[in-house]
């Protein structure tokens, strides 16, 4: 898929059809068409990007400043809204959907119906220690800064 | 709950356990110990805040910025990482469960486990535009600006 066929790009151009709730220059936000609950938006960079690998690092900070005060506008409107959640997929695998990196920002309540399940059992200090060791050396791996920019 | 009891605060001051990964003046990253998947991470304010409600908008800023990064990292790393989630829970509804505030970051592949389900059905555009107004309103609300400093 090209960015002329992306349809984030098409809504952050205004070519394609969104209920927008805020825009500036470099982050547009509308409700999701297939929402979670009452109120779930998207906020996304209008400058392609198609995840976290390729979205440069401050503009990837303006779409999360967005996405706070969403967040909070979303407790101070009248939409049913106990608790926010923030939910990002970056890849297939991650459940992504559309490929232009987009912050999902829904409001929640008691029997909302969303649900998450995961294998969470205490893991031994030992393991996590291990793991961690395998985050700083990616962290310290080529690219991981060269690409920020 | 004070802040002397708050797990994440004695994590933060390096008086309780943590397979950690990341550490700077404001943030600090580490694993969960009740991992989605090998490489799950938290990343929080060392200050404490209970939730987007009482976060300060830079500081929230910096702890998005460490997630991306540590998303970079995790693709680099020797973990099996095929995509990312980013996820933040605020409020009980939400499924906070440990009230500092905090950013999960976590490695998919095909096959992990993690699920999430919804009522995802297309809503027609009339309904999307009255949430829209509704989330505009709530933007415009007082306390929405105040709070943030
Ligand atoms: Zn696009
Ligand atoms: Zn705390």
């Amino acid at each position: 898929m090209t960015v002329d066929e992306c349809v984030f790009c098409a809504i952050a151009r205004g070519q394609a059809e969104a209920s927008t709730v805020y825009e500036d220059d470099a982050v547009v936000a509308f409700m999701d068409h297939r929402p979670v609950t009452p109120g779930h938006l998207l906020v996304i960079p209008k400058a392609h990007a198609v995840g976290l690998e390729d979205l440069e690092e401050g503009l990837g900070a303006r779409v999360w400043r967005v996405a706070h005060r969403l967040a909070r506008g979303l407790r101070r409107s009248s939409l049913r809204c106990e608790g926010i959640n923030l939910f990002l997929a970056d890849g297939e695998a991650a459940f992504q959907e559309v490929f232009h990196v987009h912050l999902h920002v829904f409001p929640r309540f008691a029997g909302d119906g969303f649900r998450i399940d995961a294998d969470w059992r205490l893991r031994e200090r030992a393991e996590l220690d291990v793991n961690a060791g395998a985050v700083r050396a990616g962290l310290a791996a080529p690219g991981q800064e060269g690409e920020q920019r």
